[in-house]
């Protein structure tokens, strides 16, 4: 049977990524683009599509979006994006104008999620049905499967937004998030470094105070995503993660917090192998958005 | 076609809960003993069921346990008790015992999974694919359910040991947990209560300042918990929770915590609906094992 061809979108706040393939090493075509107003950018994306469809039949789109999404299929709103702060964003019918203008089936699902189906299919969660993929870069989100089914209820995940400990004689800073302060994303996202220290995480040293209050707080919510979740192995993407020295703390942090309680040779034994990268890297995204277009 | 009759078993650290029947409405015979040592506790268990299968013949076994329980069917101890600080329960092999003695088929999962399975099908969760169910007693846990299956993953959840803020100049009380201190357990289980003010949560006044603490660390803990599962309800159960105050201001505290991030009107115009207690009050747990029995 010949493999189909999907065309798969990663919408993130800053960039596009469109792909047209069946697999990570089967991408026919690629294209990225800034994220502008919502008209601008999704017609860059239909148009990258029709002229690939010229090349190779288009079966259905995927789309990994950033958030809040309504994913409630019973929703009249079902595929909008709902109230982000991003200019334009809000109320935005983002799966219907693709569906209507491609007459394609179009599936879509959060970003995350679509990361985490992509490692699923290929890379570091094979084989496993309950996992966690959680992106630590300018924001935090976290997505996964639970028993072999992708997260979602009321609506999605919005796992940068829970409350961890925070000693604030050890750490004043009062958080950035404008919604909580200091919930998880608050005191751990990328922009937190800089508010801090007045410096990016890529300019500061090893040995910098930043990381260990960093891999704090990651091991503070990891620590509550086990006890809530139980995941066979947890995957941590996202540019703040690009710093090796510190996935080895979050391990070393997670292993002191939970202190033997889930007591797992999973966990206790192999903890490097509990707590990993993911294998797709950079591309976790946009093949995901191609991995949803074909599970559809 | 005639319902068949099946057996459960709510399993809890201090008593052993008995029933024979398929529905609330249809509960054959009930039996009732305290937790003592495994062998006896179990083989009361056992011949209570003999005795009924000579009334009406029983299909098969539900067993809604106390934990840690290994619930990985994988495993060569599947449905053993684990390390339980339980004198003489560790490394029991609760399910292979009765499933022996019996010969009937057994499930087994976690009293809370077990009490979720029963709102779900009698209960507060009717037509829910996504909730949870979190009991604060003696100790405390959760359970539920996810797009449809059980919370289950690399073990089950151990909901009472995530960590939320902690203001130690508020409460100087370090917690009760002996793993780790002031985790959401250890700071806001029964126990708690007796451990800071020397009295138990009965004997308080509503104005009593441990009520808002309390209601408050529970804010903390189902705002990480709608953050990372996103249920549809949160189902409250156990005895801390016999008072209603505690209920109605846990609700406005969690409203306060989220702070419109989550913006769905089941939460944010209907919370009265949205934190609730459970339906079948205590009956839920063995309600649940015979659940568990009926749905293997």
């Amino acid at each position: 049977m010949k493999e189909l061809t999907y065309g798969g979108i990663e919408a993130g706040g800053t960039k596009f990524v469109c792909a047209v393939g069946s697999h990570p090493n089967e991408i026919l075509a690629l294209a990225q683009f800034p994220t502008t107003t919502p008209k601008d950018t999704i017609n860059q994306a239909i148009e990258f599509f029709e002229e690939q469809n010229k090349k190779a039949e288009i079966a259905a789109i995927g789309i990994g979006t950033f958030g809040p999404v309504n994913l409630n299929p019973a929703s009249p709103k079902f595929g909008y994006i709902t109230t982000t702060p991003k200019p334009g964003w809000s109320d935005t019918n983002f799966k219907g104008i693709i569906e209507e203008r491609l007459k394609l089936p179009v599936t879509i699902d959060t970003d995350v999620n679509a990361a985490a189906l992509a490692e699923h299919r290929w890379g570091a969660a094979q084989n496993l049905h309950t996992f966690l993929y959680l992106t630590i870069g300018t924001g935090i989100g976290g997505g996964g499967l639970a028993d072999g089914r992708l997260l979602h209820g009321l609506t999605h995940p919005e796992m940068g937004h829970i409350r961890i400990p925070h000693d604030w004689q050890k750490d004043p800073f009062p958080g950035f998030c404008p919604y909580h302060g200091d919930c998880f994303e608050g005191l751990a996202a990328g922009p937190s470094i800089e508010n801090r220290y007045g410096e990016r995480g890529e300019t500061l040293a090893e040995d910098h105070p930043a990381w260990s209050l960093l891999a704090g707080y990651v091991a503070l919510a990891l620590n509550n995503f086990i006890c809530t979740l139980s995941p066979q192995r947890i995957i941590l993407g996202g540019g703040v993660m690009d710093q090796d020295h510190l996935l080895q703390s979050i391990r070393k942090n997670t292993l002191n917090l939970l202190n033997g309680y889930v007591n797992v040779p999973e966990i206790l034994e192999d903890i490097d192998n509990y707590i990993v990268r993911p294998q797709l890297r950079g591309k976790a995204g946009v093949l995901g958005a191609i991995a949803l277009a074909s599970s559809a």
